[in-house]
């Protein structure tokens, strides 16, 4: 850590900077500048508190130098985690295929949508069987009935499910059933359920919160390790910006800025991030050429008819083309999108 | 609702949607245009799935003409909720103000801050036991037993406590405790949450998330609200933006904004807002002159040995002195602070 | 056009928008709700003000139904605008790559620069004479004497010119030795000088605003077509959000989005949408895979010299990874990538 | 500057970055830290290519630890620059108010507005002849006769003029007859234009551009002063966030923020930073508090007719009635709005 003095500072502020940096147990070393002193901090600064030392009289501010996050970072680890879901190895050269409706709604749409995914070269079931919903007057899923067809359509497909738990009191009830348990971008910092799922054996399919940065999306992931859960995969599903052509802007340099600096899976919701279907293969593409793991996509038998994000689900037709398309650029990079 | 068709659309295709529409029990209306249709929609639209009905051939986009939140807003409602919170009426001509520490560190560092925040005016006490933290490794407050101290503080200076929940499970056990449940900005669409703390009889402190807009925030009110719980204030707490000077970009516009489309009292949180103790009063002031209803203020005895945001934490004599300055723009405005 | 007014709005005030709208020329339709009422405006609204119409009593607010550009959009013209750049069939299946340095700092760097991009595969080269600095205290440019050392690496080279111009005073001098004209982000709305660069016979690289919407750059695009210059490369560099990973963030919905709404060819600076050359190639491959038409991308034979943009310039060597890299995505899209 | 080097770096990575700072003249200073090491620079660095040394071998970033611009910085100058408009002390105790149509129509339209504004306690007119529009098939202003008729409104009001300049060939004709020259948000980074108005011997009005931070707009106002003109009124007019209840997002931490960081007086334009005439008054209540020294507010005598920015502009009586709130919070805040 740095601290950085203010110009008018005296040498009795710097003095008790540097002696409460070294109470706190670590070393310090000044670098006197021509306009202002710098403190350079050296040595574990865990225990330190950056922002009591950021009050004190003559000082301007502070600034970190390494990154607060550790076991999900790159440098603590260096190759690739990898593991196994339904026989893709997720993190290695092979690619990974989610896809499935955005809520489940019954029976027969989600049977329809499973074999139809499937046939179409998904390796995994998504569907929502609890949906956050901005208005409560939309529909909030089928809860634990919605979990049983998922169960079903895993026994009849052979995919594992990929659903979302949105509280720790759900984590238990989602786990029985769920191979892969989603946190959605509104819950990233819902820190009480990071906690609950990293004390799962599940997968953990983790959505980058709206405004959250690359940072704070690997803070969260953080929360998740620190219980003992490694399998997470990171999504990106677009952020807030001020463009209203689509729904969210799809951050693309998230994908190698990710793979940079954590060594989890990365993976990209097309689906969310352009919030129309005429974008989505464009966008799935572009997040397998900029290095992604794996894709998210919602597809749904008939979207005329879907009761949730009915707009930016794709037919399975479309799906299909989809996939095919994902190949090439995979084939391009020298990866594959394993096929059953 | 509005229905845009595409400039290529067939009449077949306007008239598939015209029926898909009425068949849900709307009336329709064709505003045959020069390059375009357009088909409005008119009668109860609440059990219309508009965006199914974007994903029909021929449909360009739709478009709402109403607001999506009912209860919260005030077309529901044309006069200001009040309710009293230690004696102030909460959203009539008097402002309330609510200050104390981050999260609660200990019986001393509590009733310090509380006796200070009370002597210089602050009508309500606030302090964390559960605390959000983006890092794992960082302080997670005392828990319970925090709560604990602060309802010791509460009988020994009169003050009611506003304590922040995190999770449906926690509500029972804050709201023992708690006078005013406050939802964090990372939990705005915690939508279990909101439920949970509906159902209480519990005066709720709703923080606008750092990528919501102001109707995302009636929304989340709107959660509350249909729970039976009337009492909301909402609190302004700066969005995220690309301005890296202070820690939050305080979106001011939203105090008149929300003035403006609900009933509900309207806060303003300028220590998180600014980031920055240096800007806090500033901030305060402008709150109040744009016609806000309280202020939430983070004071600490001691800021730099405080174990989080003491950055953006008061001593107490600054408070005692922003007190004074919004005292006066409260009276400019013809409104009052009231004083014990 | 429609005009929503408001739920209280009397008989009288819709009367009177009724009246003032068809004073004006165009025919109304009301859609009586039961709520509210909304007033469909059908004609040629371009001679209406919709601002004043919005400002009538009991107008809530007013939404435009047709685009605001016309000559830049796909639906005026359905077809691909296909212009000849070196040899290249810009927007048609052929994809540019225009290479360079920032600023052309000696005659030693520019052709240094010149021969070993043309050699990696770039078809023309870039390189500022007149350069946009946020710091006065910057390097501004070599000027003239820049633009004449671009003039003898185009005669050596073969390879046509991309240099900015900043003014419209200075558009005359830098077209007397340019190829294509760029405008840059910073002057994406300077309405002067797009309309002046409209005016001239050579073709423009018009970079997007940091904070511009797509609807924006077309309407940018817009100002420069009707002065009579319609080859215009629209070009997505980044735009400005709350994430600090990168100096931008690559919108790279933006890609599919434009192709979408315009005719005219769409390409994408992965150095400065990233600022880091580490992430350079893994956007410059996403561009191609979105459906981008070419690329833009910094190149300087000694970065670590670069009196400019140095952090995210590429070495000859990484330049022509990148190109071979993007060639494998070209083709797996089914284009191609011209070779010498 | 510091040097943040990367846990991997060599030994002799360290020793060529060393070498490199001070072969341009500069001294270092190495904090050896337990994870990486740190080069702290010592002396003037404005010579020192910052990107350059990022771009070495072994160096993970740099981090600036001074400001950017100097001549407008609060060090440089401790006491607030004050100067004369209309005989008002802007920078001092004294606030001004700058108030008219956003464009100039006609002579009648103008003068009405003149007269009005006056009348209801604006010290100084303004006006645009020379227009930025988005669309070219907007009304792009009278130019050159707009401008005299400004100057015949001077003469008959004695206001003084603040008018917009949109090109560096267009200064010396409009610096003819205005009295404060305008800087549109658009324009806040065409540097030539920064030049030219920094040659002339009128005050300048200086916009924030819509991406703009804090730094870049001191920045821009850098480059004037540095060119002789050091009469700048900086003004927030609002930046583009996601939230699309109003036009722009209003950043009033930004007056608190710019009062601190430099000696220039502070303005605000609700107008724009609204874009919505219900949430005028607020706002200027707001900017007051918080500090600014002056506003600029568009009036139109009858906003229903206005040829641009209608929706924004307040009648004469609602600008009356906000010059009388601000005066009172003016009070409040020990300050005042001079009267003729």
């Amino acid at each position: 850590m740095m601290i950085i003095m203010k110009t008018e500072a005296t040498e009795n502020e710097l003095n008790d900077v540097i002696s409460s940096a070294e109470a706190q147990g670590v070393r310090t070393h000044v670098i006197y500048g021509a306009e202002r002193n710098v403190v350079g901090v050296v040595g574990d600064i865990r225990g330190l508190d950056r922002e009591a030392i950021a009050m004190m009289p003559g000082v301007d501010h502070t600034m970190p130098i390494s990154r607060p996050y550790k076991l999900a970072s790159r440098e603590f680890q260096k190759d690739n985690t990898v593991f196994n879901v339904n026989g893709v190895k997720v993190g290695s050269d092979e690619i990974l295929i989610i896809a499935g409706p955005c809520s489940v709604e019954s029976r027969a749409q989600l049977l329809e949508a499973a074999y139809a995914v499937k046939e179409a070269g998904a390796h995994a079931l998504r569907g929502g069987a609890f949906k956050p919903r901005s208005s409560p007057y939309a529909f909030q899923g089928m809860g634990e009935a919605g979990l049983e067809l998922l169960a079903e359509a895993r026994e009849l497909t052979g995919m594992p499910i990929v659903t979302e738990v949105m509280a720790p009191d759900q984590v238990e009830l989602v786990a029985k059933y769920a191979d892969v348990l989603q946190i959605g971008a509104r819950n990233m910092q819902n820190f009480n359920l990071l906690h609950a799922v990293g004390k799962t054996d599940k997968a953990v399919l983790l959505k980058r919160g709206m405004a959250a940065t690359a940072e704070d999306l690997l803070m969260a992931a953080e929360y998740v390790i620190s219980n003992g859960n490694r399998r997470i995969m990171l999504c990106e599903r677009g952020i807030r910006t001020f463009e209203t052509a689509t729904r969210n802007t799809t951050d693309i340099n998230a994908i190698p800025v990710l793979k940079a600096q954590t060594h989890l899976p990365v993976f990209l919701d097309p689906s969310h991030s352009t919030g129309k279907t005429e974008y989505v293969t464009a966008i799935a593409r572009a997040a397998i050429a900029a290095g992604a793991d794996g894709l998210i996509v919602e597809v749904h038998p008939h979207p005329e008819q879907a009761v949730s994000d009915g707009a930016q689900s794709y037919k399975p037709e479309q799906f299909a083309d989809m996939v095919k398309q994902v190949h090439a650029i995979a084939e391009a990079m020298g990866r594959k999108v394993p096929q059953h």
